[in-house]
């Protein structure tokens, strides 16, 4: 396999009121604002069968984060030790992509409305997934 | 943002008796075999906090799915009805991300023993998170 296997393409962009990561709830409940997937247009089709209702998983790009981190203090609060990122849900870590589950509230063609997502306004979305 | 920054580095592989995809179960609880992940050196720092018994849940790279794929009979059955990719738990779709929620068994250096996991033997790990 060749690095080049691993790209990501980002399927569409976040627009949020959130615009600065440090305003931003560090998960969704804890009072995140609604917000807009925009998808491209070229990906379009693959959002048939996601409705009003539907809880889905947003799996986003952080591309704020630092990739060289291994070890962070837990919520960014220094009072917490540190400890792995892997046993954490910071941003900062290898591949930093985001999880972020949310509910459907609407869809306007390529514009999917959302409750509660804490990503940034411009963020790249990978994909959407359904909650099992 | 440059299309160079959003390449995947790969934090590990799965070693699994799961050789060939057509035996993999559609989800882990549905029959898939214990496994494990098998982390490189270099990001072993990152597991600290990582404990027997905890929920995480496993993102790799499905390097066998096809990127070109917008709309799929769910669950590979031909009677399913097209749906689109975003809707279902396809392995194809444009950035072919799995998420599997494991429960860890082990841990011995960088051997992470897990339950139940649907993965094939030498897939790419790309990130351990903790469930919330």
């Amino acid at each position: 396999m060749t690095k080049a296997d691993l790209s990501l393409i980002p399927i569409g962009r976040v627009e949020s009121p959130l615009t600065d990561p440090a305003d931003a709830p560090k998960q969704g409940p804890e009072g995140a604002p609604d917000a807009h997937l925009v998808l491209d247009a070229s990906v379009l089709e693959g959002l048939e069968g996601v409705v009003p209702g539907a809880r889905v998983i947003v799996l986003t790009w952080l591309d704020r984060a630092r990739r060289d981190v291994l070890r962070v203090h837990p919520r960014d609060d220094p009072r917490n030790p540190e400890r792995g990122v892997f046993s954490t849900r910071s941003a900062d870590r290898p591949n930093p992509i985001g999880l972020h589950e949310v509910e459907v509230l609407s869809i306007d063609g390529e514009r999917v409305r959302v409750r509660h997502l804490e990503a940034v306004d411009g963020t790249p979305i990978l994909d959407l997934k359904p909650v099992i």
